[in-house]
């Protein structure tokens, strides 16, 4: 499963010094993205100007602009690579299940979106800090958007298919509780991360809605 | 119903001009929490400084200061203040319902939370921006919490005077099923603001779990 297949627009630096291999590349990127959600989740959005980076990655000023012209451009890869770490977690939690069930497949998923560890609590903050960038940067609203819409896919097609496999109680329409159960798990990102309720609250919420809606 | 009654710290300004009457005070500090939405609407907290403040609100600098000795004191009274907006919000909704029933009075408490028109937007989108400075600002998040705590009682007081009335359908948890009705709404918060889902759309999913709980 593939949220983002790009992982960024290539850096425009015709003059820069070439760097062999296509992988080194990307995971020179990806350690300045890591080090965009350390200096993201101290110090906002606000805080995580390229110098602010550099100095966090431990890197200079003039290597963080090799790959990234702008701020912009810096924190939309930090985003897109936000997510493939999501999905890479949602991979190992899958991949865990010693009995995978459809319930439990979808309680899993669900469960990586709850910020209930630190990588967990990490991304979430790094999240609702591009959110707030959103309100003024149409470009983080529609990753967001894009975002969302493919997940609250992916939601609705696992509850559809436990469906059809005659898995759900009667009467429960599985679109409908699929897209409730989804934007249940989102709204209780924000409170858990603040304290409203803990982990284990915020997992026995959603388990509730689960034995409702499964036989 | 009131959320927190005081409206931020009195300012420090021993030297500063006498304003008569409390009212008229108040009166003007909310004028300048007004003026950090509109900015906050269109910057994020980032934008939100004393000076851009001032500029938005056609005052001096001076007098910003007057009112509040720095950004985070006016932030913290704008944060306060939105909430006795979204109060009056909810006031005015439930003071218009022809035939408050219960369900409808908690259709129409709930739906004052979505952002469905421009104040509710923009209540929601600096909601959000306080909620991404809470990442480093523990009075921030001290005061969504409290906030949240306040609401999801609300929410689960209301879900449970339905059932002692004889109001939800059989087997209905009212605890359990107000704290996910709390969250879903604010799991639909940000989506719709990216326009995920719309105005429409989003009521139909809250209508669809209240259709459920109630006989």
């Amino acid at each position: 499963m593939q949220l983002h297949g790009d992982v960024g627009t290539e850096p425009q630096t015709p003059g820069g010094p070439r760097v062999p291999k296509r992988v080194d590349q990307d995971a020179r990127r990806r350690a300045l993205a890591e080090a965009v959600f350390a200096v993201v989740g101290r110090r906002g959005i606000e805080g995580a100007g390229l110098r602010d980076v550099a100095a966090e990655a431990g890197v200079s000023m003039g290597s963080v602009q090799h790959w990234f012209r702008t701020k912009d451009e810096m924190l939309l890869f930090a985003l897109r690579h936000m997510r493939a770490r999501v999905l890479a977690r949602l991979q190992a939690a899958l991949e865990g299940l010693e009995n995978p069930t459809r319930r439990r497949t979808i309680a899993a998923g669900l469960g990586v979106m709850l910020p209930v560890d630190p990588p967990g609590r990490e991304e979430a903050w790094v999240n609702i800090a591009f959110f707030s960038a959103a309100a003024a940067n149409p470009a983080y609203a529609e990753l967001l958007r894009e975002g969302y819409s493919h997940l609250l896919g992916v939601s609705r097609a696992s509850l559809r298919a436990a469906a059809e496999a005659g898995e759900l109680a009667p009467g429960v329409d599985p679109v409908a509780e699929a897209t409730a159960l989804f934007f249940l798990v989102q709204g209780l990102v924000g409170p858990v991360l603040v304290g409203v309720l803990d982990a284990g609250e915020a997992r026995d919420v959603v388990e509730h809605q689960l034995d409702r809606l499964f036989r």
